[in-house]
């Protein structure tokens, strides 16, 4: 086995939410939180039959869940991306594009209430079909650091308005 | 192609630390922030060939990065897992045991600088060697929610002091 030899992953379950497509999704999950009409965009995770529905215990005080998800349709990549609000192209592994080395997606939503396997879910930019890796708890003093610069991120957001995104729904 | 098939990545850099036991290295990341004697535990990611240098352009101006890797020494999984703090099982999902159904591993960890190919890095809790299988920008607006309320773990920091953990070294 090499530095680099493979690691492979069975999904462990699959999301279903209202985008179909990837223009419907918004950029980052947080940008979903309330929609025009105020209501907000709910999605489902369905555990597979080969996780025990008891791997789920105790993970309903959570507020927050993380979840690591293969971006399923991306194809390919390049070392560098022009970010869909503008400005010049970025090394792909200073932003989130799904067009990356390895096409593995990360969100931290909100998590509704679980009814069984079935996970309810708020403030998702997943597809429908998103198979999901991995799932687990938000832990704010592992994983909040709200302080942290953000370089390129941070310059757009001065210039631009925090969290301005071409087709984006109303932020918080 | 089912939902549950299997999903394969290759590892984009590799984890040069002072860890090389899973019982040398502590709990979650931003526990290391400190040793006792003041320093800081620095670790290396080098960027394996496969990925061209210029992926990592524009990274540098980021405080925090995500790490997503393998826990490579891990075998094997059960659906609950008594968290090293103490209290009962836990459901797996519900904790960041390495013991999990796709042994994946996240981490918000301290970029220190960039020279080349390698990211130097501090706050990690990760053993050498470890497959690193993406590398993400920390975006405050999208990671940082300090306020989430953390379950079963919110219930042991009010029993125990928060970030009490056996073995760990100082804490913020």
């Amino acid at each position: 086995m090499t530095q680099d030899s493979p690691f492979s992953y069975r999904p462990i379950g699959i999301i279903r939410s209202p985008y179909s497509r990837r223009i419907d999704a918004p950029h980052q999950s947080t940008v979903v939180e309330g929609t025009e009409t105020g209501n907000f965009a709910e999605a489902t995770l369905d555990l597979h039959e080969w996780v025990e529905e008891k791997a789920l215990q105790d993970l309903a005080g959570f507020d927050r869940i993380w979840l690591i998800f293969a971006f399923h349709l991306s194809q390919g990549w390049k070392s560098s991306v022009k970010p869909p609000r503008g400005g010049p192209k970025r090394g792909v592994l200073a932003t989130r594009s799904p067009h990356r080395p390895n096409s593995l997606g990360l969100s931290a939503v909100e998590l509704v209430t679980i009814e069984g396997r079935r996970l309810h879910l708020r403030g998702l930019d997943l597809l429908d079909g998103t198979p999901v890796l991995d799932i687990k708890p938000y832990v704010p003093y592992a994983d909040a650091f709200p302080h942290a610069k953000a370089g390129w991120v941070d310059e757009l957001d001065a210039k631009l308005g925090r969290g301005f995104a071409p087709g984006a729904r109303k932020f918080r």
